[in-house]
């Protein structure tokens, strides 16, 4: 049975050491002190460990199920949500106005780590009701907001986003649902939408939908999309719930993974909604909550991959298996225990460099997003929006990669349930497709945020990467070469390939088009390369200062290294595999494969 | 529901065309025109689609059950056993002394192809039987032979293979199920067997266990190993079952896929065994097989691969979404097909590249374990020794790759059961794990094989490249720029990690241990770019020489052209990451992780 222990040192580094969160002149860092931010994530780390983390398996296992129109969750998530809801946990980064603790998106996003490792199906249920929050929050009127988002934010109602139908997920223009419009204001919602996580299920009063069909009449194709609030019970005037709304659950799909959540088909038989923003901006209002999704399922990427490696990590530790060539490390035992083995430790470092690395990235563009909203700052924006594809894309990507690397760590029993790792690749899976699969991640990366605003948000991150360098051309000659070399390398890599887009993709879309795959990677790569040159940088200079957690950071040295030189090569092959262009990617016609 | 189709068109072109394999001076050989070996790809072709694929998802759905030491197979699998039994394919490439067909081990490959790409779960059943015929073949007495094999080639009775116990699998040093010789000759066998696949179930009549068990008294570890024949029900000396053998099944396991295969636990309590082979010496007997069973793992990886592209391919062509962004393709149309995406293509492509180089690498290893087999070869056994890990390794590993990608292909459909993608996923998964973990295949490759007979055949493997490339030196210069260039880059860069090895990996084992994993895959890249620069030279030469199918071969030479543009730059990278050396991955204590 596989266990978790929530990262908090790894956090605190990132949070602490690398970010000085508490001297970002943000609004609301400042309040960060370190001791206020331990008892959060030790708090939080010990729910998780302790009552999430139990329950992955059983969700998995029992999954959810649908009788005569009721979905009834694993055993104990009931139980459990009320725990969460009690601790204030749902709305830990909402507004104070509404219930809310108001801590800046950062918390929330490490709180959202330790919540997807220890139980991604139980996490979503909070997450998109964040979703939808955060949506009712940007786009709602005053009563709106009045009438959901203190319920949101304690989970006593949950939410969920309505966007795909069957013959149309990525192609939203393709959109059937109608929203007919009312002389009371409101709306007739009627249509089907599959996928729909949380859509329905025991642990809440109510169900706050977020529907997005079409008002008869209005412009084709995206153009005519517009967003509802569609609740499940209809709310009175005094708060109450009312009457039950014209929608109902047709099945929930047997799934991959993620078996604790319920993935819905929802039919809307004229339904009552509420127009959420404007008529026709319902893509635009989708759009604006774009980034947090996006890294969020990122963070799923990472979650998984964090807690198959600490399992993976205490296999290899505890599982006798063979003898070191060098000599044996166990001599009185009848073999050595995994970790002796260099493939093993290839395996293992893989996994843990990433992770580390990952999360780095990941705190970072929620700082940008906090620099955002609390600053207004447009250039963080700028950056983070360019930086989100590739977050979702290649940290679900290699997520799910490593996930399946510390399942190979078991041997045998990684391939049966019952130890637990064949879950954390099945449920890491998800990640890689919704909220925009990979694919589309790449292709709005390459097509649409790398030209934004003239290019400058990719140059802006070249110029970090290049200051940074600069600025550390005096650190001695091993850092230089175990880090700033390897960094030099990939960012040139990096900016090759956006040249040759801008060059050859202007003459033919598809030469960017088609290896917009390879540049999200080569961008992901890059941005951990960075990740581990700041973190290195901050651990050497703390050894020299002679801290007090020398073991620490000297590993964190250590597998910064290991990220440079194992992981960083790929970026020239990846260069090469872009540049060279479009031509076997798109010669054969549709008939000839 | 996902369908098949046998690539019978493919696998001709690499028989027929590339192998020339009737004109290959092989004993069997020359008999395989290209009319029955039509005849018999077709029929097995109509066999795997029409009976065995539409079984593959009731398998999975329903897996086996066991109640009162019975175990029960998915609805169907009984009545298409007996098909295939009828058939005759069960004794394709077996002895005719024994009622096989005496077809060569290459056509048995051919065929298992299609038997693992319709129903893997299926076909283990009778691949298991096929390995455990062959050692009975292979070290059986002739007494031995001629009471297990031919019920065994019929599959009346099936076989299974006992290896792996609770606390070692890699490690069979550690066993503990003991043989304990008796007055007649006959030995009893006590001890626990885990992951035994098909060690019950009720298509056949008898099962024939062979099991690794330690002789009290003899050699410490993998020395004192022997091996034995242990049958279900014990066999009358008129060929007639007689009494149950003291062995039962334990549990069976739920599994992350296959779960149409019943893996069993299996309990022996002083069962009566049979000496296989000599005593002692039971490793060396398993070993005499272990290319035949790694070379059938590494055609399951191919075959997942396969089928999964098949129907993603389909559902690429099917599924309307968003517009091809060079101008519409199905103007008329709600919207463009999926391939005609940039991204989409690269996808399918890199399926589609890697499926057919490595049908080609598995059906080149298969005629050498012919030519030793048929024609005692000793060179051909040495080079396909030395290729056994990287099939096995390399091709389950790209072909489970290859699995998730073409799921990824189906957004957010491929996550759902329903729709099938999600079982080759599943199912390819148990072959980078089984029969050698793919770090024990790298392992193998670099501990074991690149050394054996001084290094000859790996010296060997570059002579064989060398001497294409020489040979094709006046093919003009596109053919040079697409296919010789890269593949001598390629080669370049393994035959240098080779010398890495040798050079640093003498003086620090460990230097060419952490680097094994990418070597096999250095390995792989460079045997399929081999493979894909000697079929473009068949089908360019055919288009020069006017051939009929001309469609096929132009395609033929687009997907080579493809796979060494955009899949042979990883060896750089490789080489990279190879020659970092161990210090990196070693430097941690155990502590420090």
């Amino acid at each position: 049975m596989p266990v978790y222990t929530a990262p908090v040192r790894d956090m605190q580094f990132i949070l602490n050491d690398v970010m000085n969160i508490q001297s970002a002149d943000i609004p609301g860092y400042a309040d960060l002190d370190p001791e206020f931010l331990a008892a959060i994530l030790n708090e939080c780390g010990k729910l998780t460990a302790d009552v999430l983390a139990p329950l992955n398996a059983i969700g998995d296992t029992q999954g959810c199920t649908l009788e005569n129109g009721v979905v009834r969750t694993p055993d104990g998530f009931k139980d459990a949500f009320e725990q969460v809801k009690e601790g204030g946990w749902t709305g830990i980064d909402c507004d104070p106005e509404f219930g809310g603790q108001g801590l800046p998106y950062l918390i929330g996003t490490a709180v959202g780590e330790m919540f997807a490792s220890s139980n991604m199906a139980f996490g979503m249920y909070q997450g998109l009701t964040h979703g939808a929050y955060s949506a009712i929050h940007a786009h709602g009127t005053q009563e709106q907001k009045e009438t959901y988002l203190p319920k949101m934010v304690s989970c006593d109602w949950t939410g969920t986003m309505n966007l795909t139908e069957p013959h149309c997920g990525t192609d939203l223009g393709l959109m059937r649902t109608k929203a007919e419009p009312q002389a009371d204001g409101t709306f007739k919602i009627t249509g089907q939408k599959i996928f729909i996580s949380a859509g329905e299920h025991d642990m809440s009063d109510n169900i706050i939908h977020l529907v997005l069909a079409k008002i008869p009449g209005g412009p084709e194709g995206v153009k005519g999309i517009s967003l509802f609030i569609v609740p499940k019970f209809l709310v009175n005037d005094d708060g109450s719930l009312g009457a039950r709304n014209s929608l109902s659950v047709g099945k929930i799909e047997e799934k991959m993974g993620i078996h604790g959540n319920a993935t819905c088909v929802m039919n809307y038989d004229g339904a009552t909604g509420y127009l959420l923003g404007q008529e026709h901006k319902g893509m635009r209002a989708m759009f604006t909550m774009m980034n947090e999704a996006r890294l969020g399922v990122g963070l799923q990427g990472l979650a998984q991959a964090e807690v198959a490696y600490q399992n993976a990590l205490a296999y290899a530790k505890d599982r006798l298996q063979g003898r070191d060539v060098t000599g044996a490390k166990n001599p009185d035992g009848p073999a050595d225990p995994l970790i002796v083995h260099p493939d093993i430790r290839r395996n293992l470092m893989d996994q843990k460099s990433f992770i580390e690395g990952a999360r780095a990235l990941i705190f970072w563009a929620a700082q940008m997003i906090d620099q955002h909203h609390r600053s207004n700052d447009a250039q963080a924006d700028g950056l983070v929006s360019l930086l989100i594809p590739v977050i979702k894309g290649f940290l679900t990507d290699r997520g799910f990669d490593m996930a399946v690397q510390a399942q190979q760590v078991y041997g045998g029993h990684g391939y049966i349930e019952e130890w637990g790792m064949s879950q954390f690749a099945r449920d890491a899976r998800i990640a890689m497709i919704y909220e925009g699969a990979n694919g589309v991640q790449a292709l709005d990366l390459v097509g649409r945020k790398l030209a934004t605003d003239g290019g400058k948000h990719v140059m802006a991150f070249f110029e970090i990467v290049k200051s940074f360098i600069a600025e550390n051309k005096e650190m001695d000659e091993e850092f230089q070469a175990a880090f700033l070399a390897p960094l030099k390398q990939a960012s040139k890599d990096l900016q090759a390939a956006t040249m040759y887009f801008m060059q050859s993709g202007t003459k033919n879309p598809n030469d960017a088009l088609a290896g917009s795959y390879d540049y999200m990677h080569l961008f992901g790569h890059t941005a951990l390369g960075f990740m581990w040159a700041r973190m290195a940088k901050v651990a050497k200079t703390a050894l020299e200062n002679g801290t007090d957690d020398a073991a620490f950071n000297k590993t964190k040295l250590t597998t910064g290294h290991y990220y440079m030189a194992k992981q960083l090569p790929a970026t020239g092959a990846l260069l090469a595999k872009i540049t060279a262009g479009s031509t076997p990617v798109m010669a054969l016609t549709a008939d000839q494969f």
